[in-house]
């Protein structure tokens, strides 16, 4: 079994020590956040895409403006803005990036109260930070991260509930065990090794999702490029839309993403509808799109703000079958390491 | 000619029109913004690519938090947010796309100032918003947006002037010039059929860019996507390194962008090295990549502020002239239309 495999069986236990650490600390969150009045990510990577998941959760459902920084004007521009009443949350599982700690240390110096979301709790990000909210991802060894990933996306549930959404504890607590019955669903699913032998064939494909589930279509692509090596472009909807569409067409198949319930999930239905209209092949995760899709792997059922938690859970698998399929090692990718260095 | 490459050419005189008509109105701008303190950009395709340039001109040279707003929170999950302080610029050629119009009212409702920037002045979107930034392209009749693109980029330079950037408007006065100089330079030049004739030959291909050329990234990688139906993937310097970088193999050519100066062109040039290291082909559009890269097209000779109104120029032609050798009509790509409806 490759260790991305074994991580990937990993999370549930990762995510339910991850939330026994984090749910009690929501108070702290909340604290640090008082008189701030928006949320500016600073990420890179997989990291980027619990980002991307935190904005869209915490604009529909903690009602506050959540954007991603620019990182360069931090390192490379080296310009002082005003960031009074921003709450800046870097996100990193290293906690080591040099230029994400060197923006979040630009957004202090500019006004910003500041929070890490990391997986080491002795690094120099867990230490810059007035809060630091460490997930109990264990160690990962593979490169693509997977339980590093899902407890980011747990953190930042947890962020959104301390910053005053509306939203049922309950439900984020039922995510460990659902996400076990889907890794154990989807290995048994005859989908699995149906959309692994098609991608197997195809140099390029468009991973799609929208909203809540826009994020998850971003890792979902990530990890088909740095894994696969395959030319995933990740895109939203409305983004597709307008333009490259027109890349869609019979040896471009497209990989949908979306939760069972969800304002989105109409528009990605019709996604479907249009690519495979166009002679493409239309892969779905998520039952809500089992009947316009040519295959479709189970999704959680998970109420929206949670299901991106478990939506990732089948992708990461196609990943790592297909890696093997293509004669890759999934573990180790040409050109990567686990912690990347950027200024 | 093509109706693409005839409008590539008309950019000189839209630029020249559209600065006539805007820079008076530098005071405008002034007026609306005042007691706001950041800038929320609402945009899709091209337009959201100008969007990234004004995030990063906004942020280095304006002094204020500038970012994109996710259009399905107002359409799609219809949450209500405190945008009071916040000044939101929707950039939109026709000014007709529902999902635009709606996010921009649903933006005044929620307490921001209004901007657009748009082509149509008898646009819906022109008529919503407090300020209407009307670019004079006239009418663009070939589905990739061209002179609509870089006179929106005029409009977003104007707008950072308005905003108390402390820059010289001279230098964005000698834009027009400067891009009919490129035409005619890159025409010239023996790299453009050289980066033709082996961009025929791939599926797919990375195109990337940092800090203000970034958008110009995103952009070119658009275009190649609608009119040349190739995956391109635009990405940020970081961002390449943080993953995409394993999809850069033999097969895989990098194009690459960058302005003469700048504090993000040794990363670029560092870039050019590596992904020929990996064994691929580096293009380079900006003389300050021409010795790094296999081939290298010549960009403007302009300061890094308004350069990417000019280095798109080279990209735009190597679009037009690549549709042309796979025998795509670039005035009319498969699936798109000239006003995008989304919701």
């Amino acid at each position: 079994m490759t260790r991305m495999r074994t991580e990937i069986g990993e999370q549930p236990e990762a995510l339910r020590r991850t939330l026994d650490c984090l749910l009690p600390r929501m108070s702290d969150v909340g604290l640090v956040a008082r008189g701030t009045r928006q949320v500016l990510f600073i990420a890179r990577g997989s990291s980027d895409n619990a980002a991307v998941y935190g904005r869209y959760l915490i604009e529909s459902e903690a009602g506050r403006l959540a954007t991603l920084a620019a990182p360069s004007i931090a390192t490379a521009y080296r310009t002082k803005l005003d960031l009074s009443g921003v709450l800046a949350v870097a996100i990193s599982q290293s906690g080591a990036t040099e230029e994400i700690i060197e923006t979040l240390d630009w957004a202090a110096g500019c006004g910003a109260r500041t929070v890490a979301v990391t997986n080491a709790a002795r690094s120099p990000l867990a230490e810059l930070a007035e809060v630091a909210l460490i997930t109990e991802a264990g160690e990962e060894l593979a490169v693509p991260a997977t339980k590093t990933y899902t407890t980011q996306l747990a953190a930042v549930a947890v962020l959104a509930l301390g910053l005053g959404a509306d939203l049922d504890q309950a439900e984020l607590r039922r995510v460990p065990d659902e996400l076990a019955r889907l890794v154990e669903e989807t290995e048994a699913s005859p989908a699995l090794p149906a959309i692994v032998e098609e991608l197997a064939r195809v140099p390029g494909m468009v991973v799609s999702g929208r909203g809540l589930a826009f994020g998850t279509a971003l890792e979902l692509a990530l990890k088909l490029k740095e894994a696969c090596y395959l030319q995933a472009m990740g895109l939203s909807y409305a983004d597709l839309l307008h333009g490259p569409i027109a890349v869609v067409d019979a040896e471009t198949p497209a990989l949908l993403v979306a939760a069972d319930e969800g304002p989105t999930l109409p528009g990605t239905v019709e996604l479907a509808r249009r690519v495979t209209g166009a002679g493409a092949r239309a892969y779905g995760i998520g039952g809500g799109l089992a009947d316009v899709c040519s295959y479709t792997l189970p999704g959680p059922r998970l109420p929206e703000w949670v299901a991106p938690l478990g939506l990732i859970v089948p992708g990461q698998l196609v990943t790592e079958s297909l890696a093997r399929a293509l004669g890759i090692d999934p573990d180790v990718p040409r050109g990567l390491r686990k912690v990347t260095q950027t200024r």
